[in-house]
């Protein structure tokens, strides 16, 4: 005999418990809106991801800042070692011997070494034999950060900003739709929506797997519209929109897809709120015949026109 | 009650509407006769994706006028400076002077730095030591592009130009055959066969998952012809050339493997319209034993001979 | 009729014979106690994966130290072939031309090439060719080990240093919590626990896999109790830790999951054993509301509170 | 009504036609004995894979003669040009002047740059900063390649020489055993074994799927023995030395398995022929306790007894 039964869930591993009016789980970029406090730096740590993710101009002020520093401590020790110890110096002030030894770590650390200011003794050997050594490793880990930068899985599928609730065979649909904006193609796309609702008087909230008209496709050259048949069956069956707004309804989209450019697998996420959906209107169709194929119009890609709904 | 039924799709993704006549969904070479348009700059850019699948001496020229503008501007900015500021620099007209400062940039971006022309002031200086940096980095997007141009995964299957319809045991069948011509083994080989067919009278298009005799091999060391059987269940049993060329026929083909080489999923695809197909023949076998094991003519993957079909 | 009956294998591949009292087959890091012996050299080699595992300390002593050699051989080289070759010699012991000789070498095999020494007969210069150009490909395998080491793929998953027995709906239940602390997302998080436990009078062990309440999340913004419910199914019904501990219980689990920042599945691994058990305690429930979402404290994953488990 | 049977296909994907006596379709290497002729030039290239797949001597000869090639064809440029329009060329015949301008060229393409030779008219300051890039474009594309001769997935499974047919149970079995003699871990290991069998009279072979005692571990830290018991339904079922040699039985091993270190499947494949099958001989337990668990002696995979085997 059992004593428990094995549920199912549909949670997709977010929290049942909903921490305030106006949660959302999920934002529409995808990204979690949960924080992790107490870690420790080292656990938390993540340089290669960190510097792998920020933005082009962060990493760019991330690299030039550190060239800058590094270039300051090596000037100083070679100030430190005494700047006769170099040939080609020929500042008289400490601020001018300091400039020149500047310059001299930057040809230093970039391999330039254009020879017009050299190492002379031992000690100042020492530090430029160092300095482009380490040069060369961090050149290293700017090569593998560039590549990482470029190569990083994206998968860069565009929601439509709004669902619509229209009209779909004698039923009606929760409908959105998606498209691959770039040129890479994405292969075997599937997709999963999952539906978020609280409970009246309550605070946890209850998630459902949506069946969907169709979750998968082969190839995805052209727009895709996601359709789930509002049928008897469905958890928002009888719902209106302002039934949706009070149960908090989020729709969560999971999408992955194999991305053919770098063999990889991508995952996309998005979701809707009730207040991003609307009632009665369905999307225009947008796939034009020209001389070679078919035309998209991405642009597009959020016009509705008003329709009746069925009953 | 379920108002809907859950259809099975065999599209792949393609749109259903038959765009105009002679349309076709697939080429040859795998890609798709879709276009996207109004996609916004930053949506559509995919800058490392497009240097990675240029062809090399595309890929050449711009490195090539990258370095040469790059150069330029350089150059121009220690004109600016001033090329007194610069050791070693003996042109007396301002041509000279700039095609001496054109060459110390080129000196300092590769980082080469011979020296016998080197910054004096402050300003030269830093233009020199952000040159180096920027050198390097842009030197670290080089090796990543050269990396991934050549890790880029790439299923190298090569197709038969022609199908054929042929004796199949008791009835006849569609065929075509591939084979994998470098050196990498592919593995775990699966190919789908999918029929697209216009409906008469309509602009929608039907898709057919084609049964095949096999789907599947391990190993992929020689050539392998498909064979879809044309059974009494085949959508295209009955059928002749002329119902074919009528109803726009596209076989179209996807091949998944695993390249062993580089550990990555690889995907291949083509198609057949109604008249790359050659009735009543039968492709050569190509297998011969020699001196270690068996010898494919691979250049003869074309060859047929002409047989009676089975009614 | 069959001779034999195909087994269900819980051992996950270890060893079931215990090799002796107190045997733990995987430690809680997720390395196994397990020593190869007599591998032959060229068999156990695998230089990258070393170079790539080992800490960054070891990996920084290893370059210095590489750097260190290389140019003591190459500055040898130069002495041998005679000082009097290179330029910029000035000094006149041994030990100080050697001192010239190696720095010379390490602006050569950095490319640094200052030029205040520089090769003047054929043998220097073939020596110094040679050297930047192995100064060129150590660079190139540098550049390859650092990416190596930064996007080795890590699941970085934090387990509860303890496991509790703790009342689960009418029964009673075994769990441990996991937590990601880094900020990359794990997506389609599957978990597997099996149990070990030695037979009594005998020197073999049986393995068992245990029915979680839930195994397998797609996302995992959150900490997760994981859940071997004990029912009367349960290997474990009617122990109590004596029982365990006399059994040299070890519990073993196996966490798969795809990491989204470079699309890679990464395995965690670790292991309970009974005196990493604690009986009649509970995991504080640590999430929290705060302005923008949910807040987990991560430094508290192990923060249990005391409770009567159900008979 | 079908007219056709769906047939399961054990062939792998290799010529059922047997192509010579005593053809061995898969070497021990896990190479297949099939060569491919009249493969065009641009369809059998990939210069990546080669270069990529050759051993480090061929790797660094290979990289060797590019750098004296380029270096001898830029010198050949400079002497063209004139070397009175370089700096610092002493030599007066023009052998030493094409032995100046060669290291002038190596210290160019490897971006040392010491500066005794430098370049002076425009001719020499063209070629001098094409060299310079070509070197980074070069040392970019060797970079690349150490990187992927580093990176490259192997499944360095160590087999046993031979296989033996032992007792098993109340039978007998078809057993040989694997080990993993690298650091890194293999996971999810699964094996297959086929058999292919010559038909008496023919040119025709058949294949079979053995069924095996286990085809699959979740972690593969020692030693695994792989049985194919041989009992009524096996296809050697009854079967002797003699017989096996007649058939020319080949037993083909696929391994697939995920790296760990890499985050990437990997395959290994080897066979066994009658010949190199022992009859009566077990292999030898090989794991010993040690002071922290178990000790694996690799270098006795081969060590077998003799034993009577079950009729």
């Amino acid at each position: 005999m059992k004593l428990y039964n094995k549920e199912k869930y549909n949670d997709l591993g977010l929290d049942t418990k909903a921490p305030s009016s106006g949660y959302r789980a999920l934002n529409k970029d995808g990204t979690f809106n949960v924080h992790k406090e107490n870690v420790s730096f080292f656990e938390g740590m993540n340089i290669f991801y960190s510097l792998v993710s920020m933005s082009w101009l962060q990493f760019l002020l991330v690299l030039a800042l550190g060239y800058f520093t590094i270039n300051l401590v090596f000037a100083s020790l070679y100030l430190l070692i005494g700047t006769e110890h170099l040939t080609g110096i020929y500042g008289t002030t400490k601020l001018d011997q300091f400039i020149e030894a500047f310059f001299f770590s930057a040809q230093t650390i970039t391999t330039l070494g254009y020879g017009q200011i050299a190492p002379l003794n031992l000690a100042a050997n020492i530090v430029a034999a160092s300095e482009s050594l380490l040069g060369l490793l961090l050149f290293a880990l700017a090569t593998g950060l560039m590549y990482g930068r470029f190569s990083k899985p994206v998968a860069s599928i565009k929601y439509s900003s709004i669902a619509v609730i229209a009209p779909y065979k004698e039923i009606n649909g929760f409908m959105f739709r998606v498209v691959n904006p770039k040129k890479n193609q994405l292969l075997e796309v599937e997709v999963n929506v999952n539906l978020s609702l609280k409970r009246a008087n309550s605070d946890l909230r209850d998630f459902y797997s949506l069946e969907l008209e169709r979750s998968k496709v082969v190839f995805f050259p052209t727009m895709w519209t996601i359709v789930h048949p509002v049928s008897s069956e469905s958890p928002i069956y009888g719902f209106n929109q302002q039934i949706l707004i009070e149960k908090e309804a989020e729709f969560i989209v999971v999408i992955k897809a194999f991305d053919e450019s770098f063999s990889q697998s991508v995952y996309s996420r998005s979701s809707y709120k009730a207040n991003e959906i609307k009632w009665g209107a369905k999307f225009t169709y947008l796939a034009k015949r020209d001389d070679t194929g078919l035309s998209i119009d991405v642009g597009r890609i959020d016009d509705t026109f008003e329709i009746d709904l069925n009953q």
